[in-house]
């Protein structure tokens, strides 16, 4: 019987608000030998620079059982209605595999639907790659062009840049080369565009609701030009949408191709639907798709693991909640040590931010403690040279995720007084590391480092699809088990609500004179 | 005579801690009318969403008084030893033009020497460009990849990104196209140089020290691969180095050309020098790139104006220490409503969190106060498809600085539903200004929006050269203004330092045993 609690009714709030934290300064070789857990595709978070010790990580172990975590999880990968606001089930899981007996929602087996809208993607984009499917003037497609916002972009934005390179290494190139227009800005998809060979490029537009503004609008921008570049090419046969079964888009748009997901796949959760599926098998292959996928279901196995030591995801977010909740620290940075994964941290500021960035609990009563944390973040070594100043030796201290690996994607290196670049780039990571927690006295005040500046490490041998995939189910749950933690709703996002409300309102004339002042200011009262 | 104290033993501290933020539930039209303040280059600052009225302005106007902002701005311009730690000056401003009375030091009047070497750039640019210049085999050059990382990379990628579109609309194209690599990670080189044809390429190696670690080893990576894509091609000839006089690239490197900064251009503050300006007068021409000081100029000057509520970067700057030291803010979201704006955010997080992210005052002594806050953000209206949530509807209150322009860059548009896209995007920006002020009340909780999310909103005719300038320098003073009112240094960064020194100890193998541990991990143990 699962039973729902606020964090701060809880007996391991108590204990948590007595714990003392686990002093970084201290940090030994013999924490970073032993403080390793397992996660997926050869992933191992290393959390020995966490502010946790035992005693600490017994009551989060208690807090775990006693929020009934993986229970809980349990239950929403076995079709529990988990978002409550909207009264939906929470089923992106189900599209990497089952993890629990088969989901039967009104009298339909949601991971065969799943699993059939693979195949049929699976079948085109093989089509599209062999030449079989060209476009309208009998060329073979060689760009595909993604129109999406949010969830529609960011992830599989991210996971694109992710592998582009990696695929080069590896000899299958991108087949095809992808890009994204999302911004309702005019000057995004005209920039897009602009060299577009529209009889050889196929779009994938992409709206669950198939009403979403940004992306009708840049569907019809593209659609202009194409009359004016490519006059008489028939724009739809080089569409196809991703979208819900019951959408405006899913019947009448004459598309060539309509792909499925549906109310049980949130936009921030997408990527490994048709969302990301569609273009990723475009560009990579669909082989290369069902890795990510592969990587991303042992991670979600993974999760399920009822000890909080063998389960990364469960432990990372643990570690999380403590460093936010009794720690007070209201940020985090993700650190990726790898050029490749240059726009995961822009995926995962979606996913935490909107999943938990609330103020209620899941039956929409006021929280009295805090919840999902500021995320944002950068490559290393580049935000070294950047805003690493503030996190070593400002006010507000942020705890950190780095994300490595033992080799590169592409195997080309240099070596330069006595190291090659990979090497290098891992000191770094490692010295960083070290930096933050432990610090360094000095006389001058001015080079003085506290430390007590918490990280965890996520570390594979190489960012290959299945990493990859892992990377991202890990997040994943991550988040869902903080939000539940925190006894609150990750799956619905009501606080996009008003900014739509309020321009429609100035849209169609209905706005208050304080909005009306702000529209003349910006040129369109 | 300037006196330095600290904020907290200033009399407007314990004024604005008696203060009462303005609540700006209750925003009026009359005030989105009348607070606004003129920046530079058609730009104007907005307000109205901000936590202050005229009670509180008058405390910051007096603070500004009582800390000699204006003054310590003054005395910057002039040549004062403004970077205390470092005993340097600070002179990014005459990289634009004079202020006060010319600079002499150590017998050299520097702005003409930051004027020779512009001169040096433009002749150098317009011989490229004109095809005079050419590569070691005879043809001409047509792309140029800098190589650099932190702020020899994120300002002038951020500038050459916010204009490439705007240039192609006015028929100047890019004249070459400009690549970007910083990483030390081999990924990024290999990536940035997979398709590049060596014999019609320029390289910029920019490094003040000339010892930069990332940038030695990326130029490295380039010479090695030019030996086995381009035989024989000798890669000097095909570089140029921004460098300081004294560095070791400035002599014996044998490269084409030497461009000089000096000591008294910090790296964040160096988008205006050679460092930004090589490359975006080979990108654009060199009368852009004088379009951009011209803009940066009459920011400046601008910021020059001892009254608050008609000096953008200085009321700015303490609507920001109002929200960050009184209200207790401990982060900043940059939103620009511009796409071509897309890396501007990561260019002002090392501009900011690198300056002002300090514990210490420019004595060295500890701060009892909050100093630089977190800084992030994406461009809308991509954002309201992701964070948005956590911001409108979050435990954690983030102010937010839009930025919005009346005009598109290209001016292709397409009308939808009854407006433009550039209509949709400033009535969204608009509506999210209102939405995050004043919120909106509702029946049910997880409908329900608190409102009182401060925000200004600088707003434009268009993204220019002249508008980009000035966004430059309103943020540099702004971060200026915030570090003198700090009583701190804000450029120096001896926080960067102790990541060097862990890594030179593991690469020498004098590293503790924690830190060998991580390498291990990392697998270069």
């Amino acid at each position: 019987m699962l039973a729902y609690t606020n964090l701060d009714r809880t007996r391991a709030w108590t204990d948590l608000a007595r714990s003392r934290p686990y002093d970084i300064t201290r940090l030994t070789a013999d924490r970073v030998e032993s403080m390793k857990t397992p996660l997926a595709a050869g992933l191992t978070l290393s959390w020995a620079a966490a502010p946790v010790d035992e005693p600490v990580l017994e009551v989060l172990a208690d807090l775990a059982t006693e929020q009934q975590l993986i229970d809980k999880y349990k239950a929403l990968a076995g079709g529990a209605v988990m978002n409550t606001g909207e009264d939906r089930l929470v089923l992106h899981h189900l599209l990497r595999g089952e993890l629990e007996d088969p989901v039967i929602w009104e009298g339909r087996n949601q991971r065969a639907f799943y699993r059939e809208q693979q195949e049929r993607f699976t079948r085109f984009s093989e089509a599209v790659l062999a030449g079989r499917e060209k476009g309208a003037t009998g060329r073979p497609f060689t760009t595909v062009v993604q129109i999406g916002i949010g969830g529609s972009d960011l992830g599989p934005r991210a996971l694109y840049l992710a592998l582009a390179e990696w695929a080069r290494a590896q000899g299958i190139t991108p087949r095809m080369e992808a890009r994204f227009i999302s911004n309702v800005d005019p000057d995004d998809a005209a920039a897009v565009l602009a060299d577009i060979d529209f009889e050889s490029t196929l779009f994938i537009l992409v709206s669950k609701s198939g009403t979403t503004q940004e992306t009708l609008t840049n569907e019809q921008f593209v659609t202009e030009l194409a009359e004016r570049r490519a006059p008489g090419l028939d724009i739809r046969r080089h569409t196809v949408a991703v979208t819900s079964e019951t959408s405006p888009l899913a019947s009448g748009g004459g598309y060539r191709e309509s792909f499925f997901i549906d109310d049980y796949i949130g936009g921030r959760y997408s990527a490994t639907s048709a969302v990301g599926g569609v273009i990723l098998s475009l560009a990579f292959g669909p082989a290369v798709f069902q890795r990510i996928l592969d990587g991303a279901h042992e991670a979600d196995r993974a999760a399920l693991n009822t000890d909080v030591r063998t389960n990364a995801s469960l432990l990372d977010a643990l570690i999380g909640l403590y460093q936010r909740n009794v720690l007070g620290m209201a940020a985090t940075a993700v650190l990726p040590y790898s050029q490749a994964l240059s726009r995961f941290p822009a995926h995962l500021q979606q996913l935490d931010m909107e999943s938990n960035g609330k103020r209620v609990n899941r039956e929409g009563e006021p929280l009295a403690y805090e919840t999902g944390p500021i995320v944002f973040g950068e490559p290393g070594t580049n935000g070294q040279h950047s805003f690493y100043q503030l996190l070593h030796q400002g006010t507000t201290i942020v705890p950190l995720q780095f994300i490595g690996f033992l080799e590169s994607q592409q195997g080309q290196d240099t070596e330069f007084e006595g190291s090659t670049s990979q090497v290098k780039l891992n000191a770094n990571l490692a010295a960083q590391i070290v930096a933050f927690a432990m610090g360094r006295s000095h006389t001058n005040p001015n080079k003085y480092f506290p430390g007590g500046r918490p990280s965890t490490l996520l570390v594979g041998r190489q960012l290959t699809p299945e990493a990859l995939g892992a990377l991202l189910a890990h997040y994943e749950n991550k988040v869902m088990f903080q939000g539940l933690a925190w006894n609150l709703n990750s799956f619905d996002q009501e606080g996009v609500q008003l900014g739509k409300v309020l321009t429609t309102e100035l849209l169609t004339g209905a706005a208050g004179e304080e909005l009306k002042a702000y529209a003349r200011l910006l040129g369109i009262g």
